[in-house]
């Protein structure tokens, strides 16, 4: 079941970024790449920071054969994926709680302090969008606007508070993820945003 | 001879690197580092994602020696390069196929998959460039227009396919450089490129 | 001392990277964020490049703390910063000096020779801020204009210069830290450039 879901956010996050290195116009290349590093780029830097290499993908062909079918299909239904807006909006959101709990575990696997475990989490969940959009010569967008990171945040403190009580795994990772996936729905429909800061 | 050809290939790139740092009037530290990462940023990349570190120029000072050399050839002559452009080419064609190798080998090292072999030779030739592009500030090049990684991917998948017949490593570095050489010859005499998608 | 030393260049790299994305309309997170790259991005850099992993600020949550206090600080008092500029500038100039040495014994530490110590100890003082400029999609600022990194370089070179004389390493780091500290005060006072060059 979780690794379902794992499947699934790696489709959204691949989907996500071939659209957005389309609308840049780039060629066929390009538009694998930035798949690529939007699916598992968060989780290719964490692996890095931390010295888990060869990163996983490089271990886990099934991500690349993922990223390949996402790849195939924005192309074919890149004319159609305004219909596909809200699906692909709701993969998306299982990828962002499903990765912030594989980063999570990733950092207790190495024995790290909570903290630095939810700062992978988010990284895991966050920051292949972030190389994206620099690949793209773009202003990180959940830099400036999206209320995105924080949810993964947020979702790390539950992990930790609950992981107190010793409850079984899969309550806590269902837990967790229901936060994060609950609290990045009502950010989108309630506009949510993180304060900005005018400076002189 | 194969070790000539590296030192062939790093020149270029560094020179390449060093003329478009240039003409975005960056300074002579920023021409340096530029013609440092276009040289060895795919390599460097491509050692920290298979744990190979300190990474390769760290070890070998070569390589800094003929950065160092590219370097100041580039800012001498960077009024002449109009002469030099097809030399330049030339030898950029040759490191192209020769860091593809290089790329090859290294994860053939550590044991990956063909596939991710593959993947490692192509960031080797062709992720130098892409950093290049980003500390410019440019959406990489090779995203965009050149077809260039597509024919690494080629001469990787004719590596692969040949090796099954166990020639010898001669033979088959000779012949995977030579198709991609080749092929990157040809793409830009006759104006090969990948398709790219109108998204709406 | 030369820990609070440490400290206040932490506390000024993540200030100025705070007050620079404040002023490209950064939210929190982004603010916080790209405080975070430009007061450890540097020593990241150099240990993913090393293979000193988990990289230091996992290891080390002193790190973490201070540059959550200068989020706070930048924000309270980012409309006074113009009477904060020359201390800021002090302190900033006091981590360069601090995060030279950092990077030059974490070189020599892993036996490099000393010319990668010294772009180690570069790469720690200088390339937070490339890192912090990348995500802001702007050419590094120490690419262009300003006399920064060769001042660490100048700094690393009299550094292997003593310590051949068997100096007490108090002494050592003294002195080198003095030299980056009062080059760049000039470099600033007097308007040091490096040459750019016209290609045609």
């Amino acid at each position: 079941m979780f690794h379902l879901l794992d499947i699934i956010g790696t489709l959204a996050f691949a989907m996500s970024g071939a659209l957005t290195a389309m609308s840049k116009k780039m060629d066929a290349f390009g538009v694998f790449i930035i798949a690529f590093v939007t699916a598992v780029g968060g989780g290719t830097l964490r692996d890095v920071l931390i010295g888990r290499t060869p990163v996983g993908w490089m271990l886990d062909l099934e991500y690349v054969y993922v990223i390949a079918a996402a790849f195939v299909l924005a192309i074919v239904f890149r004319k159609k994926f305004d219909r596909l807006r809200t699906s692909l909006f709701l993969f998306d959101t299982i990828g962002l709680g499903v990765f912030t709990l594989i980063g999570l575990e990733k950092g207790i696997g190495v024995g790290l302090h909570p903290m630095i475990c939810i700062a992978l989490g988010t990284m895991t969940a966050c920051f292949g969008g972030v190389i994206r959009d620099i690949l793209c010569t773009e202003i990180p967008v959940i830099f400036r606007k999206e209320i995105y990171a924080t949810i993964c945040i947020l979702g790390g403190i539950v992990f930790f508070a609950l992981k107190k009580f010793n409850l079984n795994d899969d309550v806590l990772y269902l837990i967790t993820s229901s936060v994060i996936i609950s609290f990045r729905l009502m950010a989108v429909k309630f506009k949510w945003y993180l304060p900005t800061f005018e400076s002189k």
